[in-house]
């Protein structure tokens, strides 16, 4: 009992070190030095980092590319404000660690930063409403690092991280919460209903590839091809094996979608893929080693991942509320938990 | 803190040791000596201890008259496919076990089998749909055997077993899920409404004594009074207090539902029975010595069952979704954490 | 990790040693010889310290004025039938504990009678019956303590304690129930409905003080600005800072409630601010020495009450059923796991 305590233990270190990943060459030498004697610079390193860390990447350029791409995507999609909340979100989430004087290695990995960018974005996306809305953005991404906080030591018993769910949980209280004040309007995607039993009807899916390349960008709530596709350089960037997981995530969760005849506009806005991307990055990428049983392994955990997010989609209709990130994060914990004997991941080489 | 955890612990050795529960005679010798020396007899006397581990009782004797109950029952009901989903449940579930390398002393227990047999019966019997439906099937046993294997290391920590959640999370989540497809169609028995302030009426129940038998079925999904008499039959052969538990358990609960003036057609469909079955036989014959208290402790334990049950099915109601087995997990995972101090059960004398 | 995990423990413990705070004078002394001689006057004052536990007070007379408050505040109401469910509660669930051998020390805090007081209250306020509703009002309160005991384990992995939340759970799980039951009848405040985009008009809030004042004595379901005023002066016969974290905890919450246009009629009842005022005494005076940052901290849990609240409150719309004190416990675990580096508090100076 003590050893397999100690193994779920060493897990959670060996893949908290694997996140690290020393991600950085040669050529970022400069900006790693700058990092070193500037503390401004050093803040900004943190929450580029944190942009990449929702995607499990420990990388500066990755999350870089990743907010330039949540820019383009914004702009196309006519809603600028989204990329103030992404950068609100991560500033004010970092900000919030640093106060609370939480563990400084995570800190400068990202790892305080991640989940209230989604958080910002978030929040702006679904709810509309004036100042008070910005002061919900911050009190949001304040509160997403609180329930970080205390999401670690409780998953630190079974050798697991919170990944995204502090986002999930926040984002969940802000946007169900609204419904209660008129200061905010909730404008999610869909209305509060009862499911019905053909709520999907069966139509035919048009444009496949642009919702699966679109279902990257989803990660960061952008609807938008053109940003996926700078979200998959960017993770190209720092680990072909994790661009590489991300496509066969959003290819296989799209093709699940289409099989078992989900709503056409969802499938082609790529809402079925985001969460698979991410179950295929944590799990194909991060996790295990590419053996070819982690890798069928990991297929399953992506079929998985469609319905889990298929069911909680049905849960939250009546009060219409997105899943937001739930799915990958549920069916990661799951699949991590169940295995844990394919050979552990190393770090990849470095690539930035 | 330590001798507490540990006794925790210790607690969850015993539990898991008197589930095992050696129950074979002499008279079984040749079968024990068959599955010893041939492969596929192994795998079937796993198959046949999965169809008994439902009950907690670990004899395939018991597992093969349960078989023969479902397909009585599935026969009688005119939806002879569900034996099918049965065998294919606890067939994949069982192959999944062996192919993840689960713990083999479990597995020769039947306990990757029956969350699985479940799963394949509850999947066939509330959604419609082709070849995809069955292909639901063999994904939902192989995924309900994941669950188990990822909700043992996190219940370990206070000494619990998972009992049936896993069938429990994973069939909610296929139905649940079942509502955003095309391709397969809920055919659960009542549809996603509101609770009513009304929604039971009070009408005369007239037939109790042939729900109370149904009852003991209803644990496998099956609506037959035969199906249960045999059931009941299958228990006695393993262990006689089983068999006597079981029958407190539904003569209780159905007394309840009929005071509280639950809905008749429930009543005597058994609908309010067969969770209050499993928590008797896992309070009353499985972890207590049946000393008075442990027993008025059983008996409690029945009563709050089937209030856990009407609040679960109050909170599903809009999702018409059924509560499946979770209020015997959830109330028999509160009593055995609130009481650890009666006598623990020995393993009863074999039988079979 | 064996240190975190002592740390955790050694928390709890503290935490407990708190709550126990042995406020007595040497006024109470002849009070206290009298229930070390006589088993029945032992008993009441552990009757007595459970209605003050509910505010996290060790003390009988703290809870006999929180008696009085509700037995005025009941009587004003015209619902006196509510003192009787608060008696019989706490009497059940203390009895409840004895028999099952619950710990001593903590059985002469009270602390097995709190959450069955409040679960005595909710059910008799909550639901229409006649003999059998006093019996709902017997088990649920048995339940309530089954329940205390089954949490404590499972929350002292992290050095948490239950507070309310076996109340909650338990009175949650009768009043949805009893939907399915004709022998009784839901009567909560709101009917099951979707959640609207504007379900909550804004209309100017007239009486804002009474509210607030009310909005104590809602912590034991009780309407009642009177009540709130005999509570707050029991709390400061106890803990001057515990009546003023109280009235901050009210105060703010109402203010916020305001501010983001929460409906009327709400926040003149008080509705807003009971959960809120456990917060502020359970992170404000209970668990932080009173430092500038533990104050800030405090005032962030107080609004993330009132949102968690707001959250519940569309969770459980569907199903007509109020968040009780839930908010206040999920916020305050929230809060104190991600903080354990603020000064621990000592126990204050006794004044009764």
């Amino acid at each position: 009992m003590a050893s397999r305590r100690q193994a779920l233990v060493g897990d959670a270190v060996l893949l908290a070190a694997l996140i690290d990943g020393s991600g950085m060459s040669s050529i970022a030498e400069p900006w790693r030095r700058l990092t070193g004697r500037n503390k401004a610079v050093e803040f900004v390193d943190m929450c580029l980092r944190g942009a990449a860390q929702v995607m499990l990447q420990n990388n500066p350029l990755t999350g870089l590319l990743i907010l330039i791409a949540i820019g383009v995507g914004a702009g196309i999609a006519g809603a600028p404000r989204l990329v103030g909340g992404a950068i609100v979100g991560v500033a004010v989430g970092t900000v919030t660690a640093l106060l609370l004087r939480a563990d400084a290695g995570s800190l400068r990995q990202g790892l305080f930063g991640f989940s209230p960018l989604l958080t910002g974005i978030g929040v702006l996306l679904f709810l509309r409403g004036g100042a008070l809305l910005w002061l919900l953005v911050i009190f949001g991404a304040a509160a997403t690092t609180i329930t970080t906080l205390a999401l670690i030591p409780v998953l630190r018993t079974w050798g697991l991280l919170p990944f995204t769910f502090p986002f999930v949980l926040t984002t969940w209280a802000v946007l169900m919460g609204a419904y209660q004040f008129a200061a905010v309007t909730v404008a999610t995607p869909s209305r509060p209903a009862l499911p019905g039993a053909h709520s999907a009807p069966a139509s035919p899916v048009t444009d496949v590839i642009p919702g699966m390349i679109e279902g990257v960008a989803q990660v960061y709530l952008i609807p938008s091809a053109v940003a996926g596709a700078i979200i998959v350089l960017g993770l190209a960037v720092n680990s072909l094996r994790a661009a590489l997981f991300a496509i066969i995530g959003t290819v296989v969760a799209s093709l699940v979608a289409i099989w078992y005849e989900a709503g056409a506009p969802a499938v082609e806005a790529g809402l079925w893929d985001f969460n698979a991307v991410l179950t295929a990055i944590a799990l194909g990428a991060v996790s295990y080693r590419p053996t070819l049983p982690a890798i069928l392994y990991t297929l399953f955990g992506i079929i998985a991942t469609v319905f889990v997010q298929a069911a909680l989609t049905t849960v939250l209709q009546p009060l219409g509320i997105p899943t937001l990130t739930a799915p990958f994060v549920i069916t990661t914990w799951l699949f991590l938990l169940a295995k844990r004997h394919f050979g552990q991941d190393r770090p990849a080489p470095a690539t930035a």
